[in-house]
């Protein structure tokens, strides 16, 4: 979900077709988490294990109400079309930062999950003799933090991102209209009330290119 | 060390000046770092506790390996005059991703860390007793969390870099010399290099700016 708009194969499909993508992606997630933590506190009421003690299940908790939050304020601004243009311009900054962050977090929770796992579930032998699970387990851990690390990097690519033609293209100094402007752009696509500055001179241009990169590339898109 | 080059007050630093708090912020904290482990060792030996069999050992020396790669890289790439422009720019992006990407990463091992000492140290009351010292470790923990998460905030604000005026200025189409090019800007600054190119248009312009902007804003000043 994190990554839905780096994948060079998306960027031939609609805007909101990738939306619903993102979002239904993350309503799975979402209620595959809800499921796990009910798991979770019927595993610790059914063996009188207390909850919420751990530093695990305190961040663990943070991020899925953070994550609820996310899930919630992305549906209201950026799938339903009733926020306004500069709201979505605003927000989609900090939507993206919440977002890699949420995904570090859990990250992190997830490690010090394992961690607590290894720790109370290997007694003979103990997880600091390495049994062959300590060890397997280790490699996992690992490898989440590789796969954290690559679609971190993924994410914060920016010639990863979707190609920004119709912006560019609306800000030539000599005409020439949008091309590829789809059916719900003209809902969301704040790039469009430029239109009748398209002899503004360059240097305006180019700094309004900056300003629009500053807002959150393509956010309006 | 991480958020030096964001802070409003250094812009007006000389960038020498600035890319020397940089890597001695950071060489102190390999230093203490070294200091640290070493301290580890000797605590694990002194007690017959095996060392590097747990999933905090294994990702913090991970951590601790790339950490040395990237002070050495940015050492030997960014202080020293050797390294030409286009390699500075290239390895740029790298070396902000890597360094927010370890900075997370040590962040998620500390979590770690605190985990196993909570479980192995809290034993009458234990820690899933939430005596008052887990819970105060709790939110030491929680705050490094908020603190990660503020120091990403401020490092991937394009807002708080430092402010681009140098390269616009030179790829104004209208003339008009960089101003503030500082002394070991002939040194470092590519930007200079277009100077022949004044007249270019402006799409041309706006184009190479945004390249700039993709090859690590303002890497190569």
């Amino acid at each position: 979900a994190v990554i839905v708009y780096r994948l060079p194969w998306t960027w031939k499909c609609s805007k909101l077709l990738m939306k619903f993508i993102h979002a239904g992606l993350n309503t799975i997630a979402m209620i595959l988490g809800i499921v796990s933590m009910v798991a979770v506190f019927e595993y610790h009421n059914a063996r009188n294990i207390p909850n919420m003690y751990s530093l695990h299940s305190w961040i663990g908790l943070t991020a899925v109400v953070f994550y609820s939050l996310q899930l919630f304020l992305g549906f209201a601004v950026f799938l339903l079309p009733f926020a306004p243009v500069p709201l979505r311009a605003a927000l989609m900054p900090i939507h993206v930062y919440s977002g890699l962050t949420i995904f570090a977090t859990v990250i992190a929770t997830a490690l010090m999950g394992i961690t607590e796992k290894l720790i109370f579930s290997l007694k003979n032998p103990a997880y600091s003799a390495s049994p062959p699970e300590a060890t397997f387990v280790n490699c996992l851990g690992l490898l989440l933090v590789i796969f954290g690390a690559l679609i971190l990097w993924m994410a914060s690519r920016s010639h990863w991102k979707r190609p920004p033609e119709e912006n560019a293209k609306v800000l030539r100094p000599i005409g020439g209209t949008p091309e590829g402007a789809e059916a719900e752009s003209t809902m969301t696509g704040g790039s469009n009330a430029d239109k009748p500055d398209l002899r503004i001179n360059s240097e305006a241009a180019r700094k309004q290119n900056l300003k629009l990169d500053e807002a959150g590339q393509r956010s309006t898109m």
